[in-house]
């Protein structure tokens, strides 16, 4: 395992993944929680898109590779035990989750339940076709 | 391990301990991470305040019970996968980093390293006392 340097995630606490939360920046709305690995964070920075690890996959995943809705990486924060990443980013098509709102975070906690007060950016069915 | 109902976070996903982040719910800056058990979890919808689960501590970890910074929650979203929770608070004293910054997310990465963007609402010196 490499060592961190002070100036970079100290992916090594996560055992190799850390949180990457993707924050609007235009808006401000939290869009989505990820995981990046060192190399994910590599290419993050040299191609200014999000790029994260797919825990489920096991590999590298282009957020938007299939759908078109890319993030275009405004600005990344750093939190002060270089364990989590923040993204600010343009979410372009306008919509973070993969059912088809703008943030995955489309419902509240309520005394009944969860109730969906998110915006829906495009339909599933459509961008990926029918299960 | 007890069965997630579809309205409850998944915590059996993460090992038993999902991540949290703060959000502060009036200017939608992105104050902190921190984990949530389940037992968390429930201490802060009974509360109001958040609780959080210290990893270090092996704890549940009441935010702001020694500086005073407490989070009062104005809303709790879930995400699309169960899997990550988002806290829309009100962050007492104005800063949530224990270094005295409003956000843990104070350092932008730039190309000549990490440089600090965010507000210092307090002195930690002041607050926690020197080391």
């Amino acid at each position: 395992m490499r060592q961190s340097s002070p100036s970079q995630p100290d992916f090594a606490k996560g055992g190799g993944l850390l949180p990457a939360i993707a924050q609007d920046a235009r808006t401000g709305e939290v869009l989505m929680l990820a995981y990046m690995s060192a190399a994910s964070y590599a290419k993050t920075l040299a191609s200014g898109e999000a790029v994260y690890f797919s825990r489920r996959r096991n590999e590298l995943w282009h957020k938007g590779e299939q759908s078109g809705n890319v993030q275009k990486v405004k600005d990344i924060r750093l939190d002060c035990d270089l364990d989590t990443i923040l993204l600010r980013v343009e979410q372009v098509g306008g919509a973070a989750c993969h059912k088809g709102y703008q943030s995955c975070f489309f419902r509240r906690v309520t005394p009944d339940g969860l109730k969906v007060v998110g915006d829906r950016g495009f339909d599933p069915d459509v961008v990926y076709g029918k299960e």
